[in-house]
């Protein structure tokens, strides 16, 4: 069996090693033009050429939750899809969302600020039924957080394109629940897959239905924001702030008007981070499943190309 | 029934008010010096001349967790003392707390600075495994911070005065096991009462046998710290920061040099408010449960002045 691997911003020498500790019946090679047919690709972001040049093979594992840069490409027909499933990112989702609902919930920024300025302030503390929190995408992430975040008693609510069911959240979905989930929610988490159907959703109108004093944490795709929409309806008042980890190009560029707004708190691409040894052993799981004879169909993590992801 | 109210840092007149609503057949009066005897007190950090006037009392109702200032004054023989149990503070430190520990895991300081330096970092994710978060203290507040902390997967253990049980949590207890507990911790959180016994609790020698990168968080009380010896630990490298909450003087005062130390995040005593609402319907319900003969024993948060807590 010959797996090849094609990642195009990571070093690729301890995914190799990794993956040639986890599966040492394989050959495992990094990917070059002209590389020989491989069984199986272990990939992130691959240019068109990989997949236009490896003709045989019988599936390709995503090095990530999202398969968007996937997707947008010419995918071979009928070679199956698989994205990481969970591996360590959940957890850092729950924190990462947690953090930024918390630190803005009980104005640590504001506190720091006065801190900074040598001021020992009172803040009148805001009240926790007011800042229901509504998390798009209902996945292994989404869930994750849902539950993270009841644990500190928000009120929460959760949206996805099919019915869901999160034991102590309210659950909307689809096109019918869309309207009554934002208009229910004033802290708004992104978790949801870039998908056609899902480009460009956080845009005027759809943030405006948000509570007064809403809130934008998108930790999914760049693409799921309009960021001029957000930044005017923050400065006109309407939206008290974001936490964005994700952009459309990035690194973000230098001009980009997020970097100095007051009210956006940035972090680059951070939020979970694909951890080597647990993806690894996820894929190389999945692998030895195949060879000793299990479906693609069984397998966590299968994308389904009709929904895109 | 009288019951008398003693506040010294809260405007008294919401309280008066919320008492009167939830005691309707009750007189609910502020105190002043020369004040009529009353049944029942309310109180926080009262004067010692409030203690020695009013003789009559039958139980006195703290308004807080802790009652380390009403312990250190000359208490009535034989008066009942209830704190506050939870009425909304296990939450608010149990988003404090993993707040801070997530904050320190996540480096979310550092890339905050990146951020405010145009930089788009990266930094290699640290190891949760390398991050045991040790909880001292093991009440109501401790037991949820604890469980609050496991939900993001960090190994946590807890140590209290006396044996007790977590799910989850290592749990260690008493002199016998605080060495162990501290040696296996690399961020410890106080969330213990103030007593003779736990005065001073964190200074040189305890916080050494913290492992490499020890971090302190305190949202307890300021005495439980030696301010210079936690300095002198960070700056000689073997702490990395802490994140505190409480002071021995509060306001904290303008020369401390908390106030400028760069691995010290300060807030002014905001981890866990009292919140008001919450407070009276609890003290009103205590008062109207002994009303109809039910005894101080069986009373949540009453409190055993040998332990001090």
């Amino acid at each position: 069996m010959r797996v090849t691997f094609c990642c195009t911003d990571t070093k690729a020498q301890p995914w190799l090693e990794g993956l040639k500790a986890a599966l040492p019946g394989a050959e495992i090679e990094g990917w070059k033009p002209g590389a020989p047919a491989a069984d199986y690709a272990v990939v992130w972001a691959p240019p068109q050429q990989f997949l236009d040049e490896q003709k045989q093979l019988k599936g390709i594992f995503n090095i990530g939750a999202g398969v968007d840069a996937l997707t947008k490409l010419r995918l071979p027909a009928g070679v199956p899809l698989v994205r990481l499933d969970d591996a360590g990112m959940s957890v850092q989702m729950a924190e990462y969302v947690c953090h930024a609902v918390i630190r803005h919930f009980r104005e640590f920024d504001a506190y720091e600020a006065d801190v900074a300025a040598g001021k020992w302030s009172y803040r009148k503390p805001s009240t926790r039924s007011d800042f229901p929190v509504g998390v798009m995408g209902l996945g292994v992430l989404g869930t994750r957080v849902a539950q993270a975040l009841r644990q500190f008693d928000f009120p929460v609510q959760g949206w996805s394109r099919s019915a869901k069911t999160v034991a102590g959240v309210q659950c909307f979905s689809g096109d019918a629940g869309f309207q009554d989930f934002l208009s229910a929610t004033r802290i708004l988490v992104c978790l949801l897959p870039l998908t056609p159907d899902t480009e460009n959703i956080m845009r005027r109108d759809t943030l405006q239905k948000l509570r007064p004093g809403g809130y934008v944490v998108n930790v999914a795709r760049g693409g799921h924001l309009v960021d001029e929409d957000l930044i005017a309806l923050i400065d006109s008042g309407h939206l008290a702030g974001a936490t964005l980890d994700v952009f459309r190009t990035e690194p973000l560029p230098p001009a980009h008007p997020f970097w100095n707004h007051s009210k956006i708190t940035l972090t680059p691409h951070t939020s979970a981070r694909t951890l080597r040894d647990e993806s690894i052993a996820q894929i190389a799981g999945k692998i030895r499943a195949l060879s000793s004879g299990t479906p693609f169909a069984s397998l966590a993590g299968l994308v389904d190309l009709k929904k895109g992801y």
